[in-house]
């Protein structure tokens, strides 16, 4: 008498099931420490019977770009843009080629722009956009990402955005967080994408500023592209960034690089809860395998002084069961 | 027969009214045109079956705020902030009447202070907040806003926000667009209010921007205001902070002064649908009647041009059916 009752109720609750239980709202995380903690923090604050409750204005995120929401090896995504847009200038204006460092830049001579530092590349980026109208920037930019394709990989670069990072975005904003991007990388390229990549509107991203200004060119109310540097939004600059941007300070920071450090440091140092998230670059066979001896997203303080910190060390090999959307060809 | 007909429709037609008509969303404009383009331009643009239809995600609508949003007269009410924070500061540290222009202003010597110019009130100002932390100089603002009082109303600075542009606000809100500050005021000062009195949040702020860094001050994260201007968000600043904080170019600006008007004209030249709106200061009974002479929002070059470019001019005396929220006792 009592089988067909258990096999009934037994039948109720597995047809039951799928609306009883929570989605995974992070599929492409493997289980874990990085995942559990994740998943504790933005139920404790979301919880409004917990004292670690967060009204939703105060869900601030924000999330360094380059090797956080998607890949920078063996170089920054935005200076092969650059290379490219420069070798396009000078194909129409010759005399580009007259200066040294440009003309290396323009024949590919990786060995002569390194030698060039800092300074150098970022002289190589504002020649490749220099007079530019924004509008005209952001379209030649996305023209390019659409066309262009990894020297390694063979995918598009919005392909080599990191699918667990997709979903931590769609899962925090899924609980009324508001996501930025803080980047290093320059304001007006990573806009050119982080909307249809990353569904991050442009008044979310923060990067590295150039110059502008505003005229009548030809009569027509354009802001252009001026050469110089308003602001570097990289190490101290982060948090400098974010006042100026959000005004509000994060509850929760994300990035791969001792870039995002202060970032990280300022924003778990608040009161209330808080997290900080570090991806540490362990993959090699799918992605890279990085930290303290790259010159692309040097990760040494993240490392050393990260775990003591409460911050979450992301181990790309371990964690993400998927490192990119699609897998390369 | 037709008589008791009558009378049943027309008693179902009254007791439907209340339900059919939509309630009026600028109850505080007076009928008449300004208050009908507007409603006429957001109609248009929410309406997905006309050609002017504009997707929530770009409905950017950008508001000067001193002149604009509240009043400025008889001088800038941060200006009076300033004022305040200088004598407080005197107070503990003597040594900085030693300067003239310092000392004049601590005195409340206007005829010195307005001598000296936009340098001197510049100095003035960041005299007055100089390594501060951001959080300390906003909460000094906001316990100011508490208890200060305007000199000539004697109603509290954030009473003197202007009810018609905050029922704006909130209508454009209700259609679904993003509503931001862009200000010549210092982004922090109007922060210290701008959510409380219009709702707008921190992330939602452009202004003038200080020079800020990051550091450890005794061992705590900090942001600190330092000497020195990053970015004036004025004139042709406006256009250029829009593209630095927004990105994307407004279909709706409203300001009161030349200050303003880069940013109508840019706003109001993109492709589409696009409304320029200039306050202008008519009413000397009720508030301040002043623009081509003002020495604070003076407003030329949007007299003369606005009404060919088919901006809204707003005449406060006659559109405004109130000023502020509550009345001066
Ligand atoms: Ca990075
Ligand atoms: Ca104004």
């Amino acid at each position: 008498m009592t089988a067909p009752t258990s096999l009934s109720t037994a039948l109720a609750v597995a047809l039951a099931w799928p609306a009883l239980v929570t989605a995974d709202p992070l599929p492409s995380w493997n289980d874990g420490d990085s995942k559990a903690r994740i998943i504790e923090f933005v139920e404790r604050v979301t919880d409004p019977d917990t004292q670690d409750y967060v009204p939703p204005a105060d869900r601030i995120a924000v999330f360094d770009n380059d090797g956080t929401l998607w890949s920078e090896q063996p170089l920054y995504f935005q200076f092969y843009f650059a290379l490219d847009q420069l070798a396009a200038r000078a194909e129409a204006d010759p005399a580009l080629l007259d200066d040294p460092l440009l003309k290396s830049a323009v024949e590919g001579d990786m060995a002569a722009i390194a030698e060039a530092g800092t300074e150098g590349l970022l002289k190589i980026v504002m020649a490749s956009y220099a007079d530019q109208s924004v509008e005209d920037f952001i379209a030649d930019a996305r023209a390019w990402l659409a066309t262009a394709r990894h020297p390694e990989t063979g995918l598009a670069y919005t392909d080599m955005v990191y699918q667990p990072m997709l979903e931590l975005l769609r899962y925090l904003r899924d609980e009324d967080f508001e996501t930025f991007i803080v980047s290093g990388g320059g304001i007006h390229f990573v806009r050119a994408f982080s909307e249809s990549a990353y569904n991050i509107p442009p008044q979310n991203v923060v990067g590295t500023t150039g110059e502008t200004s505003y005229s009548l060119a030809d009569g027509v109310p354009t802001v252009t592209k001026d050469p110089g540097i308003l602001f570097i939004d990289d190490k101290a600059g982060k948090p400098v960034g974010i006042d100026m941007h959000i005004g509000r300070r994060p509850i929760f920071a994300a990035g791969n690089s001792d870039g995002d450090f202060e970032m990280l440091e300022w924003s778990t140092a608040g009161e209330g809860p808080r997290l900080g998230l570090i991806v540490h670059h362990t993959d090699a066979e799918r992605e890279w395998a990085y930290d303290r001896d790259s010159h692309v997203g040097q990760l040494v303080r993240g490392l050393d002084e990260g775990p003591d910190r409460g911050w979450v060390l992301v181990d790309m090999a371990a964690d993400w069961a998927k490192i990119w959307p699609k897998e390369p060809q």
